[in-house]
């Protein structure tokens, strides 16, 4: 048996509580708690509570529908701190509410726009982002700054919903990307994480994907190791 | 028996291989392995295969001593890449060699310095930075933009191996960084990690403090995380 490999230590290791924002509201717990899930499973020292705003059931897709979410994304991880969590993801790429949450509160609050934006500075040269907006997700070009080669979002897609239905044209949309020489993808959109699409995109072109909803796990996985 | 948390993929996982590069040259195996072995423990999913530059035994201190390191440094990485590392770390916050090596290996590189200014960046809005020269390392500078607030270097410190000797003028020296209402202290430079200065400095002080050579190896865990 490889068991040797881990310490009783390491395998009685108490796990670190995450809370998790999602900002569509949902009524169908499977949806509701699918990017905790995939936080869970690359990441086996979390475990993730999710909650979601209410009263939104398209999300965020502009300027208006953000406006709308900020307060609520604010009262929720007011809720998700009473249920003792030691850190917080903000589960969108636009990271609504997380510079209001970190002058608020005294623990980690991670959007995962910005995590799956440093994780994309680290790892390559000429970043492409692919988004559903117009414009790429602010903290994502705040962050890439000159590694920001191109943007591109898939024809018919308006919000996270337009996704699941439009697969080619998300295809296309990082093909035209990948033709410019990227050598990062960055998702910015954390709709992509919901139906893995990093994986399929990965399996199609060579070039490194990052999924926002793991790179937000990847920084958890960080606060957590630090402070246990 | 809690190890019912661990499925037996998890148990049975192969460990990911990462190369470490020292920038000063080393005789003592113990002292070669260090940074290694920090990484190790930190991150049990991952080995680290040590090597260190030649005919550097004072390492990078100046322009000109890592205008000297930089060839090392490229030909040590190409040793590395034989022996099957999935990705390098580059054990120095000023990144020394590591753009180049982007450009020549399709592998992940990954500098200790933009490591620790990226993690920094994530958890923090007021960014201190704690370094031996005069002044910060550059790709620390241009990851943490307008969230870099001070720099210090500790009083009679020139280089790594003068930090041993001056535990208090660390100290002094992190108070005055401090001071200035920083949230966040970066470590400047790998030679803390090997006396284990982020846990001082966090005993000591209520701040998160970002160890570079962690920093790096949280980067490479994530790396392998999405290879294997």
């Amino acid at each position: 048996m490889p068991l040797a490999n881990f310490s009783k230590k390491q395998i009685r290791k108490k796990k670190g509580v995450i809370g998790l924002i999602r900002v569509t509201t949902f009524n169908d717990d499977h949806l509701l708690n699918l990017h905790g899930k995939i936080i869970e499973e690359k990441f086996p020292e979390l475990k993730v509570i999710t909650k979601c705003i209410e009263n939104q059931p398209k999300g965020i897709y502009s300027f208006e529908s953000e406006k709308e979410a900020i307060p609520k994304i604010i009262s929720t991880a007011k809720i998700l701190k009473t249920k003792g969590v030691q850190a917080i993801i903000v589960s969108c790429a636009n990271d609504p509410g997380v510079k209001t949450l970190k002058k608020m509160m005294k623990m980690p609050i991670i959007g995962a726009g910005s995590a799956c934006a440093s994780l994309a500075f680290m790892l390559g040269e000429r970043i492409g982002v692919l988004g559903i907006t117009d414009f790429p997700p602010s903290p994502m070009v705040k962050i890439l700054g000159e590694k920001l080669i191109a943007y591109e979002k898939p024809r018919n897609v308006n919000t996270a919903f337009d996704l699941a239905k439009n697969e080619q044209a998300i295809f296309e949309a990082a093909e035209r990307l990948i033709s410019q020489d990227v050598d990062v993808l960055a998702l910015g959109c954390t709709g992509f994480s919901t139906f893995n699409m990093a994986n399929k995109l990965e399996e199609r072109f060579n070039v490194k994907i990052i999924d926002p909803v793991v790179a937000a796990g990847a920084y958890a996985h960080y606060v957590i190791l630090m402070n246990n």
